[in-house]
């Protein structure tokens, strides 16, 4: 890849391509939750003091009791996910052969690619015998939601492990289908999982993700990342949102009824399903680039790919009249 | 360097060797200004949203101004100077002999010596003739407040850079010594500035740091860093705060003003000052060590340094009951 890969998320572009101002738009390019947990004031102390550990770990304990890390595993927190994916290249080393099960986020490749280090995209988890050490995969995966947890792909991560491989499993959208995560198995050597806190949480813009794997990798990366890597409001933020059970409990419900509603309303206007989580959802129309512009000229932003011309994916709209604006866009528009 | 470097600023530490609560400590172990900016409430959309371009460069902009960075140089901005530390090596290369000016943060030397890149100590600015081809130090120096930037050591460095070195200058406390900055040199091959945002806008939680520098190096390390490296928190309050000219112009007053008055204290209590900048003082004592427990004892916690026994360096109290209280404190320890 020799151009940095695209992003959902950014207005900006939305509004240099098509006009208005930000708050004009109902940006639906990511999958993120669109009605956040609610920040609280943040104490003083927590903008003024160097992060302390004590502040570390009260993000942390939490970190690890959400996302149930076994006793065999360290999890080291991050100012968010691509934090840890820029610094994945030094964790892995060099020498190896890494499959990349495609399509899916673009920065592994991005990050990872090096003369020295051979990345190939494959279509699911690939063996030892056909000359992979490594693999990356999304799961659920961005952008068609696929899982890759069922027990071919276990056996096919056991695999590789068993060989010395690496895997790395990015979680960032696993709160919303927790039943399917590899955290259990972290403390295994070479097995990595990455998680994200801004996207079931809704809070994006604080940056916090975390690694959860064999305490000597993450021992490795928390040196990689250094002191104070994780501002002090973000730990905060972090460390109160991971235990608000019911807030997560009823955001599930919600995420889940919401994106059945996302799905409805699409297929009702012509378009077929390609994949979903309960953050967003894949959908694909042969008229998909003519749609999306359309859908711009309402001021409504989803997320076209390079890769597919046909796919279009939607992130939730937040409440009524923004799944109201969709549908008269799209009635206008399809 | 075979530990990780001991820091200032833990009242963890504190706490777990004289006991006590956080909030029943005074820290002066750093030499972040006690009397912070004060930051506003934070749009919705800020922690909510990823950070778009515009609002990166809504904070570069003002760090531009600033900084007074001049029309050939590029700014990076990261979460706090320390990450652009952890990447100084990526950018440096290997196989490179650089010396760092000592004493001085810890950082450098843990973050720069490896097998394939030699890293000495040196005492000044060292010559191309006597094996060195890079350079590290702080200006102001930290602890000892000691200015790089008389005629002998501009051209120290100005020789450096004609031999293809690289001459990387930490300006954490410069914003108390902007006369003495390199900034305005910056664009010139080979020569990068860091600034930090935490420690004079007394922020140090928020995590908030640039580097200046040629356009080539700048865009490597923007790369290494990644999308969405500075959360959008710390973006708002730093694009605010750094264009706050009267805060600024009042703050280095007081800074100044309360420098003095602490400088004094000390020196009526037996201390020989070795060093200053407006943010810290680097103060000497044959007793410094029985000073520095009786402080603790009574909740007062500076910085000792495993380096000189004899050192301990003061952070400024934020108010006068927080300079009676280390004047009573110092009338009973020393």
């Amino acid at each position: 890849m020799s151009r940095p890969p695209r992003h959902g998320g950014s207005l900006d572009r939305a509004v240099a391509e098509f006009g208005g101002a930000h708050a004009d738009w109902l940006d639906l390019s990511t999958g993120i939750n669109p009605v956040p947990w609610p920040v609280p004031p943040i104490p003083a102390e927590i903008w003024e003091r160097l992060p302390e550990h004590s502040l570390e770990d009260y993000c942390l304990d939490a970190a690890r009791a959400y996302y149930s890390v076994p006793e065999g595993a360290a999890i080291v927190a991050a100012p968010g996910t691509q934090a840890i994916i820029q610094r994945l290249g030094d964790l892995i080393g060099t020498n190896r052969r890494i499959g990349i099960v495609t399509p899916t986020y673009g920065e592994y490749d991005w990050c990872l690619a090096t003369p020295d280090r051979v990345v190939g995209t494959v279509r699911a988890i690939p063996a030892y015998e056909d000359g992979y050490d490594g693999v990356v995969f999304g799961n659920p995966n961005n952008p068609d939601g696929a899982r890759h947890a069922g027990e071919t792909d276990r056996t096919a991560v056991a695999a590789l492990l068993a060989h010395s491989g690496t895997v790395i499993v990015d979680e960032a959208f696993a709160d919303v289908a927790p039943e399917a995560s590899y955290v259990p198995d972290t403390g295994n050597d070479g097995l990595i999982v990455l998680r994200s806190f801004g996207k079931f949480f809704g809070l994006a813009g604080i940056r916090l993700g975390f690694a959860i794997g064999p305490p000597g990798d993450m021992a490795r990366l928390r040196r990689l990342l250094g002191p104070w890597a994780v501002p002090g409001p973000a730990l905060f933020v972090g460390g109160r949102a991971l235990r608000d059970i019911a807030w997560i409990a009823e955001t599930r419900t919600r995420l889940m009824r919401d994106r059945q509603r996302l799905t409805g309303l699409l297929e009702r206007h012509g378009f077929a399903i390609a994949g979903h989580t309960d953050l967003f959802v894949l959908a694909v129309h042969d008229r998909a680039p003519g749609i999306a512009a359309a859908l711009a000229r309402a001021r409504i932003w989803v997320r076209s790919f390079d890769k597919d011309a046909a796919w279009l994916r939607f992130g939730l709209p937040g409440d009524d009249a923004a799944f109201a604006r969709l549908e008269k866009a799209l009635a206008q528009a399809v």
